[in-house]
Formats: structure tokens, sequence, C-alpha cells
């Protein structure tokens, strides 16, 4: 980004174009540079891009070098400067003091070769899968932990809606982040093969479902955040998202109580410039039915039938090789999280697992 | 405000309307409640707004109360949340943790009497003074300092290049912010006095200008709250708005420098969404010259020449009763300064004067 779209990301959260149109644009996406490399770049006007084996790989060219405002970057986009925010410690508290913008050339796609190259799909290539498959709705679920069944219950039930509001053919687009995720998130490697068996198991329909990854990283900005979630997959085809409560929310660094209110995601969404064309599709809570031995949509008529199986206590029985309740996720899912625990060294099993 | 115009607020600095048009506004105007008053409303649809003698002076119609996230509210208008910014000392960390909106019926228009309510014309009135004067152009200029012959200067250059430009009759808005400021600026009471003498003296012009009081309080809010004096302008009829260096700037309250980036106001400002239609005029730096013995716009060519007269230097100056140089301010309108720190009692004077 250049200067004038880092400001307009952080005072409106969306760009006007040469046009006079509006899209959206909520989280700044630039790169920062020390006072060294600005010193090496001196009054060059285009620089490379190289990845970690020193490959070119793109070209910044009509270079724009500009000041980096950390704190009100922090204060504008998390709406708090608490210490503590993941993302902020792992990409900006120690990143340079400028920021480096221009016109951005990419030489040809970039790979990972980490085995999961064949899902990174570019916008483009996702909407051609989507006419391919002759879709007439895209939903897309936005995820960065492993499906449970509540997960497959409302993907299921929305395509369910779809069909009755008489579209022929919703397609599901399950999009999981494949950027940075904090380090006690399932890193995405083992995420991807869960997902493969949930599919394999049937839980989720394949003829129906397009599984790519989305290769932002995880900020954990709430209401901010939520926007650029939704936005890219507009961009890449979906017209229906499906939002929960306290989407990217996290609990608040140095307090105890959630960042973010846990209805805003979900409200400013709603209202965000550029996106007044987006469908939002309101997420119904899931939660273990005891009585039906399954997940079900929470009735809160009958609260004490159910149980609510947060991603902590997951994570701990995963961890300890216990079982979930029957019917909480599939098998097949299930042991790809107890491998991944297990595959941890005993110093980093229940501890922080490093990411992958 | 309502919660969806406080969160529109804080995360895109506009309202869109129900006809789909965008406003700008970038600064919360919201109620904070306690408890006990959030208590006392219980099921009540409406309540009734008093002044400090406890008379009815409106109405909230159909009120909605919502959780006050102040620490959000504050990053994300400041840009920091750093402790002793003064706006949110004086009205947001020791106010309710509930704000209170609704449809709001004002029973009359809002006396003060403090013998400055002629001054307080409402955009409406504004806007037939205008017609009045056959303007065909109105330029605004905020400002919560008394008026210098540098702010003179630019102020008559501007009406200077309107002419130039081929309008007629330009009027000039000398809309003095009449709200809340911080301790060490002069007091409403003492600048309004000030500014009748820059008028009486003959430093501008009362033929081709309005002057009123414009009844916000200062926030101190840099790119966020410049929109805001731009766009309550706008809506009183200007369609010029002077900008200059750090709009509504201050020092970082920690920190040993600007809060703000000195250019981001205007940069902001030109990209706000709401006033594509403003006119904004940037503001040439004025300085006094010492070679001809009064303010001129500033020549970097010959630095040396010029001397740059703070706030913070011109407020030493009159408070130890010495005369800035010759041709800085009109004789009358320093006298009325001098008289403002001699009224101080020895405690204040020097230390933090108390508004008035």
């Amino acid at each position: 980004m250049r200067e004038s779209e880092f400001l307009q990301t952080l005072h409106f959260n969306s760009l006007r174009l040469d046009d006079g149109s509006v899209v959206n644009m909520s989280v700044p996406i630039v790169l920062a540079i020390d006072d060294e490399q600005k010193r090496r770049i001196g009054e060059s006007t285009r620089v490379a891009l190289v990845d970690s084996d020193d490959n070119v790989v793109a070209i910044l060219n009509d270079i724009e070098i500009y000041k980096h405002p950390k704190e009100e970057r922090i204060a504008r986009t998390w709406g708090t400067t608490a210490p503590g925010l993941p993302y902020v410690d792992q990409a900006i508290t120690y990143a340079g003091n400028w920021l480096i913008g221009g016109d951005l050339e990419v030489l040809e796609p970039i790979k990972y070769h980490d085995g999961l190259d064949r899902f990174r799909l570019s916008p483009a290539q996702l909407r051609d899968e989507f006419s391919k498959r002759n879709a007439d709705a895209v939903f897309a679920f936005q995820l960065r932990n492993p499906v449970h069944n509540g997960h497959a219950l409302l993907m299921t039930d929305t395509r369910r809606r779809l069909l009755e509001m008489g579209y022929q053919n919703p397609i599901l687009l399950l999009h999981p982040l494949g950027g940075y995720t904090k380090a006690d998130d399932v890193p995405l490697s083992w995420r991807m093969k869960q997902h493969e068996k949930v599919l394999e198991d049937g839980v989720l329909d394949p003829e129906t479902t397009v599984v790519s990854i989305f290769p932002s990283p995880m900020h954990y900005a709430g209401p901010t955040e939520v926007q650029w979630h939704a936005k890219a997959r507009i961009n890449a085809g979906a017209n229906f998202y499906i939002v929960g409560r306290d989407p990217a929310g996290m609990g608040h660094p140095v307090e105890k109580r959630d960042l973010y209110d846990a209805d805003h995601g979900k409200k400013v969404l709603s209202m965000a410039p550029g996106l007044e064309r987006l469908n939002i599709l309101p997420f119904k809570v899931a939660a273990y039915d005891k009585t039906q031995g399954k997940m079900a949509f929470f009735d809160p008529s009958r609260a004490k039938d159910f149980l609510f199986i947060s991603g902590t206590k997951m994570r701990t029985l995963a961890r300890s090789k216990e079982n979930p309740p029957d019917g909480f996720m599939c098998p097949g899912g299930w042991k790809v999280l107890v491998e991944y625990y297990d595959s941890l060294t005993p110093a980093d099993n229940g501890k922080v697992p490093v990411p992958a």
C-alpha cells in the first residue's frame, strides 16, 4: 500500500478508486523496512521483492517510502494498544520504522512448496472453479480451526436454506486461513489433513464443496478484520458470507474480558462501505445436544441439554488422547488432531507448539 | 447517537443514510450514563435531558442503551490510548459505562446566558446570514486561539485568491471553537473579546467576516477531528475550508513527539467519505519576517529572516506583560490577552488557569 491507501484503510476501512467507486479495505497490507534498508534503496524508484531463499518473486515499481506510525496503526486496527496482541508481536512491534509502497508486479504465482500449493487458488481460479461447477450461489466459510460437526451442521444447513430460497446449485467455499496464526492454534498442514478427513468421511459433500487456502495472516482484529475476511471472499466469487458471534475475536490481552463485543462484528460488517451487496448469513450457535448425542442448534428453552465444547477444551482432550462425546467430530478428523498433539515433542506438548 | 451510528463513526468516519447517501461523521456524539442512571431509566422509552439548573432542554425519544467501550472508542478516535489525552480525561475516563441514544427533540435553542449567545448561530442561521450578504463563496477558518496577524494574513490572502478565481463576494466564517478546550488554552470569553478587537482594529474586515461560535468541544484528535471541523462548517454553508499543518493536533501525551504526522490531517481530509465536494485551501505557513517587521508567508530561501512565535511563546509573553514584536498582533487584541493573564489569581498565573 501507498500512504494514501494506508491512511484510507486506517480511517475509513475503505478505498475510493479513481472512478469514484468505493471498495472495502479494513486491514493495511504494507511492507515495513528499517533505516538500513531505506538507506540502501536510496534514490532507486523500484525494488525487487525476494522470498526466503532470495529468489526474486515480484517488483515494486514507482516506490514511495513513508513513516510507519506503529502505535496509530495498532490503535486504529485493533481498538486497543494493550501489549500481547499476537499479530502485533509477530509483525509490527519489531518491524521497521518505514513502510514502502508502490505498483506491485508479481512475476509468477507464489509457491510455498509445502505440499499444499494445489489448495492455493487465486481469486480468478476460484471464480473459474465455481463457473465450472455451475454454481448459482457461493457461500463462504472462514475458519482457522479444525472442522467439528457444529461447523458442518451450519454449513449443510446454510446450503439447505439457499436451496429453499430457490438456488439450484449452492457451492460451499471452505476457506481455511493459511497465514500466520497464534501459537496455540493448530498449524495449517494439520488442519488441512483434518479437513480432508471431514470430506472423506462424508461430513461435508465433496461435490458441493471447494476447499482452498486463504493466504492471509490472522490479525485477531474482530470487527475490523471480519470485513477483510468477507471482502476477500466476495472477490473470489462468494456472494453469501457466514458470520458468527465475535468473528476474528479473542480475549483481551490484559483485561479479563473479550476484546470485542460479540455482536459488533456482524453489525459492523452489515454497515461496511463497499460491502453493500454482501449477503450476510447469521451464524446460529451449535452445541452438543446430550439428548440427541450430536451437534445441534442450541435451543435456549432447554439449555441444560447442551454442552459447549470450547476450542481450549477440544485441544485439551486431543492432547490427552481422550475422545470428545460421540458426534462432536468425525472419528477420522479427531484422529488427525490426536496425531498432531502426539507429534509435538514432550517439551512442546501442553505448552505452546511452534507453528510449522 | 445510537449504537449503529457510533460504530459507523468509529470504523468508517461516516454514516450511510437510509437513502444510501454517505455523510461524513468522524467524532462520536454520545451521551454516557452510569449504572444508577440506567437502573432509574428502567423500561422507559424516553428520557428528558436537563441543563445544569435542571431545566428540561430536550427529549430523547425511542431510546437505546448500549455498552460504552471506552478503550476502543479512545483507540479508534485518537489512534493512541496513552494516558493524558485532555478530552479523554475530561469526558470519557470517568463517564458512565453505558451510552444512551435515540431520536433527539430539542425544545428550544440552547442558551448559555454568558453574554455570548448572540454569537451562537445555528447552521441554518449561518446559511441565512450568508444569503443576506449575497456571498458567492464562504471560506471557514477553525480556531481555538487568539487571532494573530499571521492568521489574519492567510484569511485576507484566501479572500484575495477567491476573488482572483472569479468569485465576486467571498465571505469569511471566523468560527472559534466554543466547547471544552484544554486548561492552558485561552478561555472562550477572552478569545471572543480578542476577536472583537481584531475586527475593530480593522485587521479583518467586518463587512466580509461573520463571527460565530462553533459549540463543539475540542478533542485534539488530529486527522479524525479535522473531518468533523470541516463537515460542520460545510453544513453551516461553507464551501471552502482552510486547513494547515497538523490540524487539531497536539504533542503526544507520553512520548516526546507530535501525536500525529503534520501532513496526515490534510491528506485524510482530502480523501474523507462524504467530503468529496469540499474545497480544501492549504494553509501557507506564516511567520514573523524580521526584515519587514510584520507577519508574512514563510520563505524557506531566507529562513533566518523569520521568527516562529509559538502559542507557548505567545502565552509566556502575555503573562509577563511583555510585548511581542511589532506587527505580530494588533495592539487592542494583545491588550486583551495581557488583561486575561492579569485577571488570573497569582496561584493560577503561570500555572493552569481554570476554564471559565
